[in-house]
């Protein structure tokens, strides 16, 4: 029975409110799957030199926090984040992302391409991902090998696509979508431990309705989960207005077709900057997890998501960092442009609303996203072991800072912080 | 006659509007002061190799832009960055900031602090700063002997302040504090070749109209310029609206007291998040420089200070990074914020104010700011050359980039950008 056992400063969330913070504990996993948080080591546990069953890793001084889930983000489009930010949502998508997007149905191109995206993700914070590829079949496949090796857990999907794209990026009709990816599907079954298909419906405007439908039907049949795209710009918006007249708001465009998931099968819509009340019941109806992409709707003026009404919804959320929209895939900064745009959305939109804490945008970044994955986010119990182990010791200080403000610190300053080791599910996979 | 010649992908403004770049081209300064970019080398620099007059450095494949100025940064905040950041300005400044700067009386403690302020300060973006230290005569003093040495050029001010904080940071009264200030200046005249004092009210709360008074005299009779704070918060701005009822407006009480600069010893005034046109106009009359300080508007929950408003108004405009409230000096990712926060003004303020863009960004962090300390922040001709050296080759792509495109990729994703050197007025003071 394989034990873990880090010792270090641990911090984890008991509630999305409060942060536990245990200075010089240790943090002790069993199969993958967390045993507790100690102050003390357990005297069970004490024979740890001359047990062979035990890791145990002495990170004394170091913080040492759950995995982080990024619970949105575009594989093909990394490699040239950063660019085009000028634009908004629709011409962005026309002038930078479908042509680059195209490239793709060469394999070797998608090879390489791929390489930086999954090496990157790898050495970042993030240990759980749910991402988009592209719609070309082989180059998905080649990205979840890819991912597979990481090490990291990850949902990826092939994107359908038979409208309103340019010829070189869509697929010809419903019925070459729907086959391209049940031919995806059953070319990976059984393939991968830690890399799951995703139905990956782009957005409305990208997806006839016969599309959606057939979509909405394969979820049923196959038990697999959908990603989208929801409420994030308003020229998109009343382009859904448009395309789907019968729908009164675009999630209920998803609904309509019946591709929107259930509790049981819960889908991830990005964005939803402007979700209102009959849209965050549609999403709290089908148990939809919300990815919040701050970066993202920055960087395309698409505004500020009203992530605590959200949560006072009750409305699973969890983080996105969007790469290319959003520009960078470090988590740390997630969480920080996290708490700006909501403190932003207080100040300018509305003073009823109030910012989000700290402690409330590092748990959508570790549990919120991660329990779209299960037990996954946190050192409960029973939980997955997903861990962090972080070098903070380069950020000079003149005073001792406890751990809660130590971790505040590496959010404001991430570029100061070290990744030393990463857990996933109680495996390392990245070792600095 | 000292010449530098640098060769690679350069990069620099013409307009605010519009960026100019050359690839694989030349600087050529001489003296300190840019002659020209140039795509040949000019035949009168041929003999590069025999010509010991003659630095030339080949820096083919890398971005040379030129330096940046930090219009607004306090040093004795740089240890506690990151932390504090749920709370707005005044109760930061009195749980913070202000315990913190009490223990700059201590000079050894002092000298430890500014140490790690200066060190980063030298290894960054910034070429040229604007900087608050403490009430502190001999630490500030301590600061600009550190200053000095980093080959930087800054403007740094011994803080004054004689109401409303702690015992333990306050001094006695308007003459006490003018006193120190008078030996402060007389104590390091004729000093530094690189470092210059600036007369620095905290702001109108922290001092009393006596004071204001007497610095503003001051400021004329020395000819030292003043800098201080502006508009950054409502509850602050109501407060000053208490103090000086016979003020208009938060600007017209640094007016009233004659304590705002002119054309010709133009003031540094921070944030200006909430001025308005009146505010602008006087602004405007005194040649006043803004600071604009996004991180900082956002952390502590400001605002967004309507940057194009100023610029439409033809008040001069650069960047601060205002550590602490701000959580860092570096000015590449001030740019984004910058942008990010004028998408953000645009899309939830007033649709009226379009949001800047990356060449506008970039104008402010480099001749924006610059031009504070003359002709600086360009590679036009008759120009300081303050420059930078900048590796982006391990930020991935699939494809070549234009030198706008990398530029703008750089300040997108600063993490992967390193500064190879770094010049100042002509010397280089910094090298990887």
């Amino acid at each position: 029975m394989k034990i873990t056992i880090l010792k270090g400063d641990i911090i984890y969330h008991e509630s999305p409110a409060k942060l536990t913070a245990i200075a010089n504990g240790y943090v002790i996993a069993e199969k993958g799957i967390v045993k507790g948080v100690y102050s003390a080591l357990p005297s069970e546990y004490a024979d740890v030199s001359q047990n062979s069953d035990i890791d145990f890793l002495d990170y004394t001084g170091k913080l040492i926090i759950p995995g982080m889930t990024d619970l949105h983000v575009h594989a093909p489009q990394y490699t040239f984040r950063g660019i085009g930010m000028d634009q908004e949502l629709l011409t962005w998508l026309d002038q930078y992302t479908f042509p680059e997007e195209a490239k793709y149905s060469d394999l070797s191109y998608a090879k390489r391409a791929y390489r930086y995206f999954t090496e990157d993700l790898r050495r970042g914070f993030t240990t759980r991902a749910v991402i988009f590829a592209t719609l070309h079949k082989e180059a998905t496949i080649e990205l979840m090998d890819q991912l597979e090796d990481t090490g990291l857990i990850t949902y990826a999907g092939k994107v359908n696509m038979d409208r309103n794209s340019n010829p070189e990026l869509q697929e010809e009709s419903p019925n070459a979508s729907i086959t391209a990816t049940k031919e995806w599907i059953s070319e990976i079954a059984g393939k991968y431990k830690r890399t799951a298909p995703i139905l990956t419906p782009r957005f409305i405007p990208s997806c006839s309705n016969e599309l959606m439908k057939q979509l909405g039907r394969l979820s049923k049949d196959t038990g697999l989960r959908i990603q989208s795209h929801l409420s994030e710009n308003q020229s998109e918006i009343a382009w859904v207005r448009e395309l789907v007249p019968q729908a009164d708001c675009y999630a209920n465009a998803y609904e309509i077709f019946d591709a929107i998931g259930s509790e049981k099968l819960p889908a991830v819509m990005a964005h939803c900057v402007y979700s209102d009340k009959r849209e965050m019941e549609i999403l709290k109806n089908h148990g939809t997890f919300i990815a919040h992409c701050p970066s993202s709707n920055m960087n395309l003026t698409s505004g500020i998501a009203p992530v605590r009404k959200f949560l006072d919804a009750g409305i699973p959320v969890g983080l996105g960092t969007d790469v290319a929209a959003g520009s960078s895939m470090n988590m740390l900064q997630t969480i920080l442009l996290t708490i700006q745009a909501s403190k932003m959305y207080y100040r300018l939109v509305d003073q009823s609303v109030k910012p989000l804490t700290f402690e409330e945008a590092f748990y959508l970044a570790t549990e919120g996203g991660g329990s779209y994955f299960g037990k996954v986010g946190s050192f409960k119990e029973g939980y997955e072991f997903d861990a962090l182990v972080l070098d903070d010791s380069t950020m000079y200080s003149m005073r001792p800072f406890t751990l809660r403000e130590r971790m505040e610190r590496a959010c404001y300053n991430d570029a100061d912080v070290r990744i030393l080791a990463k857990y996933v599910r109680g495996t390392q996979v990245y070792q600095k």
